[in-house]
């Protein structure tokens, strides 16, 4: 018989939450794994959205909390979040002594885990890596590709890249996301409530309404540039003259810059149909876009999930650019006439459902592969 | 008129000072370039080299010190100190606003200058990335890869695994390796006082009469086969019953089970004809090596100069495993037996001179480079 | 001639800039210091007062900025930024080299510029040591004052508590509060224009008519009473039935319990007459006290500007437990119908100008205190 | 019956770890305590007393291990592993939730230690507070005592001094240390095996015969006397042409001066009858003091152990300046003729047992005080 595997998650925020909550209540469930949760950065406050409530309303167990994220938002803070982060992550990996560690994605949390994990010769496992997009997200993430030992692709296209890395065919799979696996369980007959989101007063949204969701997060790689990006969408999402939605961004280098327009827009336009929420818990993000008319912005989510519930979305700026999507997809300028074309478009259009990134039976797939692969750390470029 | 550039090049230890010491003066000479240097980790420290005091007699002079070398050899410090040096850098870089980081290889330090670099949109320039070996350099070496814009390699094939790495062939250089430029002007008919390095008491070393160099420096991802490997180094050294000159290694984990080692051999063997040396100089090094029987060890410096200087070297352990090599280099298993076999081998052998590290012109070529390039921070993976 | 003393401000946050700005500006303007500032924690971000901009407006050059407040304002990141800023300040104050550290009362941020100057030998100046309070801040005031070299004392009683815990006499001044210099300059007859400060939406407050303050900061020893502090100042404010401006909290931790507690009210009373107000400027401040009917709260503005400006003070809870005070503060439980007897009680009452925090001539006093001193750093216990 | 109390010890050195092991190991044999032990700094690593491996010996389960010691052994690297250590304690010690936390003496770790539990609101007990000295560490002594929730003093004007500081005397206690108690039961006729402590090759000691100890620790504030310091006591141990036991330093700022020296000389002095060593264990430490002709150096505990055990002591420099002492000390200025007198002058003299640190009786007083006193973490000053 295997010896169990010790498995640790290092979840930074919701999404993160989000997208593997199920996989590892999955894996808690089998005797084969004991999970480790690690809850770092800033997740337990209340603003980043209260994890350790909702963990403890989940029944899941956390392992240890680090508070890392230091305050700014700004590119200097996200360096030296990343440092403090892979100070204390080192003492706990060391004392926690996992066979495996699992990180998800590009964000500066998930580099100071590769790089923990890799010094302290623990079997690194990555989810979504080898995708492509337009800002700083990309370097890290294909840096924490050549710091892992196991990728779990979630696109072919993704697989092939991360091999043509120079990785080890053997540890690379193409496993489809989690997060549709997610989407399936969802019944996106229920309506959200969107009052435990709101931010402040303001116009009141009707969900039975035809409305259109707004999301912009901060392109670290074209800092000078969010300023417009957000002013340009505002611009669009007010002449569309319906009931907007906008959520608040993550908290990478520049969100504040977004966040202080958005209160500005609050302020000054009192009467327009748009309010502002925060921190929406995953399924009922994923039911208010899917119920929307379209989603503006630049998260990677429209894409993402996007693709399979087929939701329209204007995509804004070079946050994404390159990354691969579905035919619900079309990319726009920063420029609110272009906005408002592309909405008219993609609005228009008959969109078809797209399993590019996956076809929701992730989850086994990512089961069997972590218990059977080799937990061999040595690794070489692969020609 | 092109406005003036400002480079800074982040310097660590003194062979990582020996490999820049003619480009970086080579660059203080020419008026279009702004030159910043910063110590970081230890190098001010008298036992790694007193890099301060040098560079005051190379008349070159430090912007910043920054003490982040945690003490212990361990794993666990090498990821902390990781994480302390990013930490400032983070600060000193955002100070110092420079135009161009320069970093080198592949150490822990060149990892977080590479990711503050990356955080504060600062063009990234990489020396000898895209090489192979066998420990956790090789991870660190290809993610810093994936973080920096632009990549001089040292080889004609590490060229190309950037290039397969998705990186975009307009920032690709093969310029050969500038210590080839610092090997063309050293004097090797000049004789090496060993006394100014002299590691405490013990046997006396004429350079005169023939001599064999041992350097072996811990394998990081082998953690637990150090022992064995300086164990059976030792016991083929005796049996050469020739003059041996044994050198510190360098500060990474496991270097601690080494110098005990080597502390143990010196007081229980007080007849051998071995003697021990910390720190030396880089030209020293070279011509200590050039006019040796043979090297015997680890280090990568028997296959980038030795390559070029025709030093037979015996390679134990995979320490090295896959990286480049000329003619000069025999590998070897950890065994004693084999590593007799093979000094006998590679000594009776004629090495000729190999230039797939450079042939001494690079300096010249990553002047034009740096002057020239497009100053372009984003990228994006090329196909 | 005397040598020209190099002296370094560390400040922290607006109202630490606030009580030495002037002082700052008299010693730039004399030949005999070079002033050095620096800017850690998170002063330079907007929502805590921006202060790179009010520097710049005042024409104070700022030669460092230290990010090192870690998000979460509970008391285990209290903790770690003070190590955080410890870490950075100790590299920043090597490299600057002052003569002189100033720091200023009782924050974290003062305990970690006191640590890192006795380190590196520097002397240290401290303001505002030897008071009283009820929270963590006077075990750290206290620390402080036996880290410091020379102790300006803003009251008698405090100077005797500095001699009595062990300090040489010799470098002990009672020079009053240069807060209070500062309030000598202002026209208290000017109109404040709270519009600039404005947080939100709600209701018009019209500084014409009669008005209350309401500044409530958290209390980190009694962690756990925050919630009903605010709940039972906010009921009696209520009651008051009279126009409030409620001025948002500092950054400890606790000050999000209160935060939230403070969008709540707005959100769900929307008819009170109250407003919520953020980051004052100093000089506002204090024409927004002088000219309301009462303060009620818990910092210790109302007692030290307070008396000498003699504001009606209803001192709440114990976050100022023991610290000295003038005939404007009645003290009062965490009780709503207390409050409400308190303000009734001291608002009733003729209240003198009161002298103990001095007479407005402190910062001559400390000029010529820092020309003349034996900058000896040399301490021991004084009997 | 009353609840079980946790109390957390933090350990840093062997010595630390010297004063209070039978403490420890008497609280963890009584049912009422759940001791918790953590290893911080460098006490892992073998050079600096490898205390895992004796804490294994000794059966004391060991809570977490936190590397924080910065190498430099400079004044900046004190300050900032003073900050790394409170970084990561602060989230031990949120983990691990003791009521007590125990620290002893004056060193960075302690105010490090001091710090977090402050913060934490977690009831801090001291060890040896209120003791003069003649350095930094009196400053952080001092501002640990005010951190402090409970005084556990060594001698009767400590524990005065502590009350004058403004201390509550309910909180203060006179116990003795607990190094007394530990002497009591050491068997001073065994004899120490010096081998298993030796540096290197050279002179072979014969305890047997009439012998001398030399003990010198860096000066932390005459960082630059240090140099002749170690010089002077040198020549005068030369010239007592009599076998002379030379320690090794601790780590603290300066002490790579002074262990550059020992190295210096005993290169160069082949045929001097002294040898050095390192990293004794206390007992054995002890029984070398006790049993030799005079002890020479800085170190206190030739003026804290050294006072019960009436160990001629020549004290020299300032280092102990103004710390109580019984009358085996005497003290003498950084010259080697003065040192020479004072030799001859304690040798000749008959020294009588004192009791001013202690009868013995340290561990069951503290165990009764730790057991009832009320953990109230509210201070102010007492009067």
């Amino acid at each position: 018989m295997k010896k169990k595997r010790k498995i640790c998650f290092v979840i930074v925020n919701r999404a993160n939450y989000g997208r593997v909550r199920n996989l590892m209540k999955f894996l808690i469930e089998k005797e084969f794994f004991s999970v480790q949760i690690l809850l770092v950065s800033s997740p337990v406050l209340k603003k980043y959205g209260g994890l350790d409530k909702i963990l403890a309303r989940d029944k899941i167990k956390i392992e240890e909390v680090i508070y890392s994220h230091i305050e700014g938002e700004n590119l200097i803070t996200m360096a030296k979040s990343t440092a403090l982060l892979l100070q204390e992550l080192s003492s706990s990996l060391a004392r926690l002594k996992p066979d495996i560690v699992f990180t998800i994605g590009d964000r500066y949390e998930s580099l100071a885990t590769a790089i923990a994990s890799s010094y302290l010769n623990i079997f690194l496992a990555h989810l979504q890596g080898g995708e492509l997009s337009g800002s700083i997200d990309e370097s890290i993430r294909h840096a924490v590709t050549k710091l892992s030992n196991l990728h779990l692709a979630c696109t072919k296209k993704s697989k092939d890249r991360i091999r043509k890395m120079g990785e080890n065919p053997k540890f690379i799979f193409n496993v489809g996301c989690p997060s549709i696996d997610t989407i399936k369980k969802i019944n996106f007959k229920e309506r959200v409530n969107l009052k435990k989101y709101s931010y402040g007063l303001g116009f009141k949204v009707d969900l039975k309404k035809p409305y259109y969701v707004v999301m912009i997060h901060p392109d670290t790689k074209n800092y000078e540039k969010n300023l417009k990006l957000v002013d340009e969408v505002f611009k669009s999402a007010i002449k569309l003259n319906e009931q907007v939605v906008w959520l608040w961004p993550n908290s990478d280098a520049g969100a504040n810059i977004i966040t202080k327009k958005m209160r500005s827009y609050r302020e000054k336009n009192k009467k327009i149909r748009m309010n502002f929420f925060t921190n929406l818990e995953v399924s009922d993000y994923l039911k208010l876009i899917k119920n929307s008319k379209c989603l503006i912005g630049n998260t990677s989510s429209g894409i993402r999930e996007g693709s399979y519930l087929s939701v329209p979305y204007v995509c804004v700026g070079d946050r994404q650019y390159m990354r691969e999507r579905g035919s619900n997809v079309i990319d726009c300028k920063i420029d609110s006439k272009k906005i408002l074309d592309s909405i008219k478009k993609i609005t228009s259009k008959k969109i078809s459902k797209s399993t590019i990134y996956g076809n929701g039976r992730s989850i086994k797939k990512i089961y069997s592969i972590l218990k059977n692969i080799n937990l061999d750390i040595h690794k070489t470029f692969y020609d």
